[in-house]
């Protein structure tokens, strides 16, 4: 058994997955239902929001279809700085819709003006951004993007992916006013791959409402429908939801505010490291991560080499992810990592990089 | 817990179910990748194919959205007999194609001339219908219809939906010439819900490739791509993936015939009990199926309350389905279900009526 410290999937707690392993229940039966609440009531609070909490039983691939063919009207900007933020933007064209896109050199963040900026052509009625873009290790500023948009334009709808922040970051839905934010659970979460959560505001289910061309699976009004029953409208994958049932009572027990404190305090852990061992930080000043640290292979050591040695010592490792793949590594820092097993892991890694110079 | 007769979720062998826990590995290592190539071995194995078995994190549900946005062309001619194919029927709508249908009375069977007709219009160039109809308990004979259409209309694509009987009815799919046959796991192959598998010939793929408006999640050109390598283009749900390794295992220990007839005689020994305890069936004579019985409630008994009973008797008793609920009630015999299981559960049904009389 490998330890991953791969971007996702994260490793999973033993308790969390024997959960997974309790015996099937209709999913029209009242026992499922209150199995539905029962965890519901937890996602509510562990994203801060009164708001609807959909459960898909898909990727987060499947997320970003819905939320681009249920939310985008007369059309959406998208902020693409990297990977994700790009798969996400041609998924919204793929989908028929009116795309606008402010491309960022990989590593930086968006601010809001230049949102702004495009926001006053009156052509978009959505914003789309990744909150912790997963590629570069760069976490957007939703505060600040939020003040300008509840500000000057209050009937845009503010879209965020949030998959690998989600449960690892704090994130105010209601406060900060985001009107969709989704995560898969192989993540911050800390569970297994499978299902995906998607967090939607009554003005999203408006905009919802008045779309055509959604397909069936990804529709959100059915979705909505069932919801107000405590069912999924197809049947979904019961073993994550017991996983679910399992850790969002063990993040509440942990406690959201030592939650997110444990993940801003090993990114801080991790990004002292990346310096002191002669690297660089590949996301930009003031907007690191605080799930994953890119690091800048500015030392250009051989990624491969580190990794298969790595294996041998029971760590999967990460050789960066598309057009930087070995230009820069990725550390993972989420979910059920602690600060020891990050500690044991940068020092093998350390050794490992050395050894192999 | 309950022990379900429904006709889906269905129970999950401890095993298979302890086999969910193992830990994640990172969906693009080679380990993976094994894991994946083992997988799909045994599955083709078990449908009789050599055609690509897809991997789809969903319910059957999107494995619908999917083989009607890849596989049809010009039109699809639907053979509507229950509540099932009904939805099928309209999702193919949804997603803006053609959609000619057969409306059969609930609880009848197409006949191949029937299909024969209306292909002969020249309308439609894929033919799609429930192989089992959950909610009637009929199986289509599909040796019959696969015969005319290969005698007849080659190019006319064979679309299946396998959902309650795949791994629990004989489906040699290369023989037959299906070019598309699916099933969510949580029905015949007694494996937790969240999953699908869709078996696609390459007839089936050419169509896909000159298709438009597949969206992104479901365009299973993508999925080919990364069949190639052993991978699925999303993260999976690997829970699922390692239930399948052990499941097909299992399966394949059993013996793909014994399996078959086993499922055959519990179903005939259902049919029998209904008979004897003044019932009617509700499906056609000849086309009863293998998986599931569908009973006429011709005794008028008050299902509700016989379910309530069931219940605290430690069973999970199905009460019908769509506009036939209450009308009729079906007992399923998938997937882990033994011969001994159902006798004890029928007895306990039969004593459980007669007391509510």
């Amino acid at each position: 058994m490998l330890e991953l410290f791969i971007p996702g999937p994260t490793n999973v707690d033993q308790n969390v997955a024997q959960s997974l392993t309790k015996p099937m229940t209709g999913h029209r039966a009242p026992e499922f239902s209150e199995l539905f609440a029962e965890v519901d009531q937890n996602l509510k609070k562990i994203l801060y929001t009164q708001n609807r909490v959909f459960q898909l039983t898909c990727a987060a691939t499947g997320a970003w279809e819905a939320v681009s063919r249920n939310f985008v009207g007369k059309g959406v900007l998208h902020v693409v700085n990297g990977a994700f933020s790009q798969r996400w933007a041609e998924i919204s064209e793929i989908c028929g819709k009116e795309v606008g896109v402010i491309e960022l050199p990989w590593g930086k963040a968006v601010k809001p003006e230049q949102i702004r900026e495009r926001l006053l052509t009156g052509k978009f009625d959505a914003v789309a951004l990744a909150h912790n873009e997963t590629s570069t290790g760069v976490l957007a500023n939703l505060e600040e993007i939020s003040s300008m948009l509840k500000r000057e334009f209050p009937d845009v709808l503010f879209l965020i992916d949030s998959v690998s922040s989600m449960a690892g970051v704090k994130i105010e839905i209601d406060k900060l006013g985001v009107d969709a934010c989704f995560a898969s659970l192989q993540k911050a979460w800390g569970l297994p791959s499978g299902y995906a959560l998607l967090c939607v505001s009554e003005n999203a289910m408006e905009r919802s409402r008045e779309q055509k061309n959604k397909g069936y699976y990804f529709d959100l009004e059915v979705y909505d429908k069932f919801y107000k029953k405590n069912q999924t409208p197809y049947t979904p994958s019961i073993p994550h939801i017991y996983g679910l049932q399992t850790q969002t009572k063990r993040i509440l027990e942990e406690g959201l505010d030592n939650r997110f404190k444990r993940h801003k305090s090993m990114a801080k852990f991790a990004r002292n490291w990346v310096l002191e061992n002669g690297f660089e930080l590949f996301s930009e000043e003031g907007y690191h991560s605080e799930t994953l640290t890119c690091v800048a292979n500015t030392r250009e050591i051989d990624i491969e080499k580190v990794a298969k040695v790595l294996k041998e010592k029971g760590y999967l490792f990460d050789k960066g992810y598309g057009k930087i793949k070995f230009k820069t590594f990725r550390i993972s820092h989420m979910g059920e990592t602690t600060q020891e097993r990050l500690e044991k892991f940068l020092k093998t890694l350390e050794e490992t990089i050395k050894a192999s110079n």
